[in-house]
């Protein structure tokens, strides 16, 4: 069914956004940020990271406890790396996972801004 | 290379994790409704409804910001009311989206307990 283009009549339903929605550029990049995160293995292994001591953990430490193959949670691991929320550092024969903890941060930030309900204007 | 189980020798790699790590079941309902959110798509709407007066938009309002087809808006629509972002609700002829704040913040402190980095103990 088409509708009349009326510029003078706004329809009874329309009201114009009151706050500031996302951005096509942001919202790319957001989501690339986010489905990094969202895999289950890739939870366990970060919340595993961020459990360790100093919130470092050896790769050693990470296959075990995801009951996955050592090439698989590499690549799970490259994922987390590339996104920023782990650091790798190679020591001796054993690399060394690190959470950033500013990438989480940064992150839960800019959801929680972004999905802020504006409140209601009507008494 | 094959390792030895040696069960009262530990290898100097490993260190046990010290805090809690995430469990399977709680991993995979936590990236379930991470991918409802991981789509540039889904936070552009999520975000528009946001910045709507009390957190409710339209049907009629999120079509044309996306630059999408109606069909597609509502596939998307459809997925956030799932993961439980959004309500719907149906007055007269158009659908109305409300944002459930709660459904966000749980998500966001879920995340920032799991992945808050436990401090260093050494010194």
């Amino acid at each position: 069914m088409a509708r009349d283009p009326l510029p003078t009549a706004p329809t009874a339903c329309c009201t114009p956004p009151a706050g500031s929605a996302l951005g096509p550029h942001d919202a790319e990049r957001t989501a690339r940020t986010l489905k990094a995160l969202a895999d289950p293995t890739r939870l366990r292994l970060l919340s595993i990271i961020a459990a360790h001591d100093g919130g470092e953990a050896c790769v050693c430490d990470l296959v075990d406890p995801v009951g996955l193959s050592q090439p698989t949670v590499s690549h799970h691991l490259k994922v987390l790396t590339e996104a920023g929320f782990v650091t790798r550092e190679k020591r001796g024969v054993w690399a060394y996972y690190t959470l950033v903890p500013d990438a989480v941060d940064g992150l839960l930030t800019h959801l929680g801004h972004l999905l802020a309900a504006r409140p209601s204007t009507s008494p």
